[in-house]
């Protein structure tokens, strides 16, 4: 099975929907589908979009090889196989519109929108979710340990715990996305180009007769980039003596030993009395790196105990989101084709904050002119003007609608931007240098109130009055229907 | 890039610890490591060993392409030549022995053994630790749900919250092994062979004029395989009645509807409301598949309270395993070569359960003869022979040593099997299904105290004498070396 060969990167019930809308002869019929996410993860004021590479490619090859179909029919009698042709011709032929990866984002706004045959757009839905959850999930992340790391080395170290390969590499571009500086997994440097980092396993001190040989044979073998792991028998009575000796070896031959690391025991004391060590013996230029099940939390202690770390190797906390390993994004059906327009459609829920909010809309951030600081993101239809052109809108919030202002002196910055139109891609996607930096850039967007790990304020994302008297008007229908039964 | 194209799916210092040996010419110095896991997941009482097939592909498969090597040296200036040309030269020629897929495993003890120049052995650990970790946490996971839902089908449903796509189908995989029936995603089906199964989303219900239309329309579509989700408006009072009028003209065409499904509210009053409506209107033989964020507590909890589920389609918390997204599988150095022979290996620590168990060493199932049940786990080195022979042995606690019994009438059944010998695959893969009805056999083997979900006995993993006495020798002597410092 080829690697691009995820048409079946699905759920069933996508498969059979687009069978039975064949069936009905409606799967032509467009559609409209938003994919968003209701709740930030991790309490963090904000998330950093990310995976939208993924999907174009995805979307570029995506196309029922004939395994895939024979696979189908065999498992499907209800299939016809006329229906099988139609997906031997299956292309992606819609628009997808997208926030660009590295933007920062907020809930209950569109981050992707979808226009296409109901027979595409039901095909996609899986897989896009499954690549914008994760790495807008590890993104954001990623982004808390820098908040609280931000002139520090940032190292992913998770491949072994993460889940599965394709978790490993994604995972490892979207911590470099939000400001890491490497990753251990080679295979994430070679498809991403993102830089490598490695030290040595304690095997590799097992592997020898004493540590302080181990080390010595280490450092000769690879003078240009030498980190020590000096925690295998006893951190500061051994592995830390051992790395000065050695360090002073590299001396006399003109190298200069990179790194210490630490990965056990008590972080902060033993940091800083290896510091000690290192510099009584006039090797100030010789980092600390340390590991072992770090999070923002654990750094965020240790740099106020004021541990010694220079680097900060993050592995199974980071590379798996442990304290909430999923993003809750969604798809949801916003217009439908009918007599040659849209309609927008709805999704009532007994939970209020599942509702969705109906209608063929994009969402523009506000920035004040004045400030260069963002007021709020504000969602329009796509057919509402006025925002479009910098006219004096009103922002109020949707749930308490009282609480509102005008604005006029704003930018409004469209941030859904055009990636496929007619199934051609449109859009050139950024190296992954140009994604890192206009994440850097968003930051400076936004008061550091929205940006902290800690207790945000809550970033206002606004409806337009058009979307908010449509939203309304289609709750009250579907009550009154309910009232007539 | 091939999707066997894993050589590169490893941490750097793999690489460089390879680099560092050959540089040495060490590179062919035989070693032996374990893989093994120190703490269970979710409070469990036991865990699911899952990942042995994901291994041997990986393992028949690689080598570096030119494609990798040319990346290798162009990212390390010291990487000679000649290093690379053993790169391309590299197979994994080496023996591995591992536990059985389905297999129901405890901590600290090894359920993978590599002995393989130590150019190999290192090289595999990230994967292969990546592989073994994540389908036996899922697999465990699984386990979980199963033990509160035993005679219920169960369904995995998790694809657009797993961590990226490898993440979904192996998990699908992983929950398959441990008795869950289907899963919702097609790749996952079409590579292993497990059913598949589907409902249709809100949006089929939004993309029509009323839901009674919709509804229709699904059924008259797929007449066979019919489960029509019911809150997209108002379950009660919209939901469950169309779905009766609808089985009632499927009826009418000999057809019978196969379920109905509940995604949202509360599961308990709405499955017991709508079953007591099916009844009423004749449709016992409809079943009721519950969803929505459900984990083996949420399960218990319903079924406690009555809920009338036949059928749990369980998503995020199974494939991403949300209460614990980890299992923290380590891979270790316990014996090296050394003038022709075997010297066993420890990593001291700080942390007392965190010192490595050394030696080439192997573990038994101890079975009772007159109960059929397994009294124990049980370590000795691969040289020992009296267990082996079924002689005498004495069971004690590692810690606790004073704890212990004898025991003479059982069954040793040796865990670990030959899967590659000499770099060849000497191992047939069990088919899934056969690996499904080994772990159902596995759960017959332990008294249920060992299973249950909620405060499980602790499962004894002993060590042999000698293997203990080989483990305090080697403490005792890195802790004088440390003396003499």
């Amino acid at each position: 099975m080829n690697v691009h060969d995820l048409a079946l990167h699905t759920d069933k019930y996508q498969i059979n929907m687009m069978y039975a809308h064949w069936f009905h002869g409606t799967e032509n019929q467009k559609s409209i589908f938003e994919a968003f996410f209701r709740k930030l993860p991790f309490k963090n004021g904000y998330a950093v979009f990310a995976g939208l590479e993924r999907i174009v490619e995805y979307l570029k090859h995506l196309h029922f090889s004939e395994e895939s179909i024979a696979y189908l029919a065999e498992q499907e009698e209800n299939y016809d196989p006329k229906f099988l042709d139609a997906l031997r011709n299956f292309r992606f032929t819609g628009d997808l519109y997208s926030v660009e990866e590295g933007t920062i984002v907020f809930p209950n706004e569109p981050l992707v929108r979808v226009e296409a045959r109901i027979f595409e757009a039901q095909l996609i839905e899986t897989a896009l979710l499954n690549f914008m959850n994760y790495q807008t999930l590890i993104a954001t992340k990623a982004a808390r340990i820098k908040q609280v790391a931000p002139n520090d080395g940032l190292l992913e170290f998770g491949t072994r715990r993460a889940q599965e390969a394709d978790a490993a590499v994604w995972g490892a571009r979207a911590s470099y996305v939000a400001g890491f500086h490497a990753t251990s997994n080679v295979r994430a440097g070679m498809l991403f180009g993102i830089p490598t980092k490695g030290t040595h396993a304690h095997a590799w001190v097992q592997d020898h007769d004493t540590e302080e040989e181990a080390f010595e044979k280490f450092a000769e073998a690879l003078p240009d980039t030498v980190t020590l792991l000096v925690d295998t028998y006893d951190t500061l009575k051994s592995g830390v003596p051992h790395a000065i000796k050695v360090a002073k070896h590299m001396e006399q031959r003109g190298k200069r030993m990179g790194s210490i690391r630490l990965d056990s025991g008590d972080l902060a004391y033993l940091s800083k009395q290896a510091r000690q060590m290192l510099d009584d013996a006039g090797l100030n230029y010789v980092g600390i790196v340390a590991s072992n099940d770090l999070d923002e939390h654990t750094i965020l202690h240790l740099k106020s105990e004021g541990a010694k770390i220079n680097t900060w190797g993050v592995g199974t906390q980071l590379i798996t989101a442990a304290d909430q390993p999923s993003l809750g994004g969604v798809y949801k059906l916003v217009a439908r084709e009918k007599d040659g327009g849209y309609v927008p459609t709805i999704k009532i829920s007994g939970n209020p904050e599942k509702i969705t909010t109906p209608g063929f809309k994009t969402v523009y951030r506000i920035v004040n002119k004045q400030t260069g600081k963002a007021e709020a993101d504000y969602i329009a239809l796509v057919s509402e003007t006025d925002v479009r052109e910098g006219g004096r809108i009103k922002l109020f919030d949707p749930v308490h609608t009282y609480i509102h202002k005008f604005v006029t002196e704003y930018e409004a910055q469209e941030l859904l931007k055009p990636i496929f139109v007619a199934g051609e891609q449109v859009y050139e996607l950024p190296s992954l240098q140009e994604i890192r930096k206009h994440h850097e850039e968003q930051k400076n967007l936004f008061w550091p109130e929205y940006l902290r790990v800690l207790n945000p304020e809550i970033y206002p994302v606004d409806l337009s009055q058009k979307v908010w008297d449509m939203k309304m008007r289609l709750i009250h229908e579907h009550h009154g229907a309910d009232d007539k039964k």
